[in-house]
């Protein structure tokens, strides 16, 4: 793997997720593989399991962890060919270009601002990184896509899938801020991959990006949806459309135990309590939220290992 | 040790601190304890000397070392039941079960807000670690107590007495800002455990805790507390009856080289010269504070030793 | 080396540049004088060149890193003698000593406030390090000095140069906002002990402190200055002598492509583009900025080495 930004960069999905789960059985069994080799971690926004689990991922590795959160540093620039007179400080081509020279691998969270949505779409910071770096990088969470999270989702579908063809229903739930559309996203890509009946559910008008959800059946009744589910990933993202709006706030979009039945519930957390879903649901041995979050170690490891494979 | 978030988890104290001193004949004699384990260290609050002294602890027992600012994550909710519509975005239940997966071992430090008794005396933040989180916790100083402090503490009185049962007084200082009572409580419990003759001076009304301080001495007159002391601890704390008050700041009750005589002077640091202490006091040969200090590394490992071979 | 604080602190400058470029081949070549050896690096300012390349030598030569931003810590007070009412917590009287219990190397950075000259040239903060701290210090930047980039461009130079005795000039740049003197500074003191024929160049008010430029040649006129030079080095700074003000901003001193000519353009980083240096420049194969920060790492790291060999 020469990088990992998106979901398609994972040449063989299906051994890789495998690998994966081989990794549970002894995480430090490649350690020699990270040796002298340096993870470093930047951080434009908040981060709790990515970074704590990319951290274990790569120490589990062997590697050497920097993580520098970009306020410590300089505000950067990203326009091509801008007069820096107001707030940026440096320029992106010198940031990744430096940041390479003291890494093996960069990994970089980078939200979307959510107010300009060609500026969002167009990924510039990642994209940034991935053109002026000099090694690879890894998405810990973009603009659009979570392609970590949604490795972690895969995996712990495949481990828990009690028969061949589970049906996923992705399902929109409120919340009071605006929120991306990246684990949305990514989690649509990540299902369209692989063995699934997979549906999404949400209100009228809040479709994501037709790119990235093609042709998966979109259904906006939520209880139609739902009949019959094995997983349920419940999600709020903000209106794509109407880019950036929290345009519903309808509670009965809410997950609840009565609705979710007996499939099992994912979701990426943060999880707003009795807002996206009702604590009868977490608290029932239907979640597998702390399993997910438990996977984000190993979807980061077996992406660090792929790509230390590559370096060698 | 199954975690130490108060002085009671040291199951042999005397022999707890004579190891701690042995630890630093060879501080890297057990590194192998700590391999492939990791010790997760999050702060709701400022640390300097509790952030590296803990740190370099795991480190010197061969452990991984992840630090979080929970400011850098997500605002964590306490309360059970709530509707998280305003400011907190991930749940205790959550947060502590998914950083169990990435840790062997949770170190806290979260301070009380000092406007609500009951509210800090719960101690909800700890509590809530320790109910959630599947793996030990270390108290890294919480609402109403500081144990790592205490355990250094009682590391260097056993160090530096001259002789048996020697005399330590806890006395009040004044402060412009309002302080918790952790330190003091944890330092009284610690002494009431120790073979010392303890005793507390403080202006009246300035009482501690009396489900901690129970039968000890408590002499308003500092002048008579203070005589043939041995170990004079001077601390700071907010009023504990009216709440979080800063009611007295009689600079009478400043520490100085005279009142001091030939004791020696402690204090768990941050201290604020010429109104805790007179700068006489801590540039004399009396002073340990430095020594107090550099006790926390010791005190760190030998819990965190503790905790790791109940892990074996 | 007992420390690193300023290039004087070097012994032989141009061995100590030799034995750096020699680490490159195999950076952890000595990774055994670093085991179980701690370094502390204590930011009061933003860093990323500094911070990432630092903390990278060090554990190239296998010691432990421990990085604290000091406000993640307790306001630190500098003056003797004072009564500490007001906002500071902590003396660095007790700050230096205990820091030094738990690091065996302490590395600062803490930029002048530029608003009062006598204080920032005294170097109260690198100085009060120095002065109680009880192991080696080195300076990431301080007031008036930055010795650690000037290493890492000597290095460059030393690698670069296509002929005996380059001609090297320092040229100043205009930019927004008020900045220190300390990387011309200590570039200033580096040329002046290197075998090159150095040229500073700068508005007519814009001298650096006289007692560091001696008899350095001095050109106002920045195209004569330019002539036939090897090594263009840009920066700005802001007014010594109106100390701390932004007298000038002309674009005309800006680094052109057509000023450059042949020569390899040198700069710190983190640097305004269009405004210090138009993009042409930089974008050029005469820029050698990104070569310059890797040397980062090795002068850090021979600092660190021959420090540690200190310490046996």
């Amino acid at each position: 793997m020469k990088k990992y930004t998106k979901i398609k960069d994972i040449s063989n999905l299906n051994e890789t997720i495998k690998e994966a789960i081989l990794l549970k059985i002894n995480p430090f069994e490649f350690q020699d593989l990270g040796k002298h080799k340096t993870l470093v971690m930047l951080f434009f926004n908040a981060s709790l399991r990515t970074r704590l689990s990319t951290e274990k991922a790569a120490k589990n590795l062997g590697m050497d962890v920097m993580v520098l959160n970009v306020n410590d540093a300089w505000q950067l620039e990203f326009e091509d060919g801008t007069v820096m007179y107001a707030n940026t400080s440096e320029h992106i081509k010198e940031a990744a270009q430096v940041i390479s020279q003291y890494a093996d691998i960069i990994a970089v969270r980078a939200f979307p601002a959510l107010t300009d949505k060609a500026k969002d779409q167009s990924e510039y910071i990642l994209k940034s990184f991935e053109k002026f770096a000099t090694v690879p990088i890894v998405n810990m969470e973009s603009a659009t896509a979570h392609p970590l999270q949604a490795l972690a989702d895969a995996i712990t579908i495949t481990e828990l899938a009690e028969k061949p063809k589970p049906k996923v229903v992705l399902s929109w739930a409120p919340h009071p801020k605006a929120l991306p559309q990246a684990v949305a996203n990514s989690f649509v890509e990540m299902m369209r991959n692989l063995e699934v009946d997979f549906t999404i559910t949400h209100p009228e008008g809040y479709e994501l990006d037709k790119n990235i959800t093609k042709e998966t059946p979109i259904n906006y009744n939520q209880k139609e949806a739902l009949k019959d589910a094995d997983f349920v990933y419940v999600k709020n993202w903000s209106n794509f459309n109407d880019y950036g709006k929290v345009l519903n706030r309808d509670e009965n979009w809410m997950m609840t135990k009565d609705k979710l039945g007996n499939a099992k519930f994912m979701h990426c957390l943060p999880v707003r309590r009795n807002i996206v879903v009702e604590d009868a649901v977490l608290d029932s041995e239907n979640s597998v939220v702390i399993k997910q979050a438990n996977n984000r170690t190993y979807a980061a490891q077996i992406v660090l290992k792929q790509i230390l494979e590559g370096l060698l």
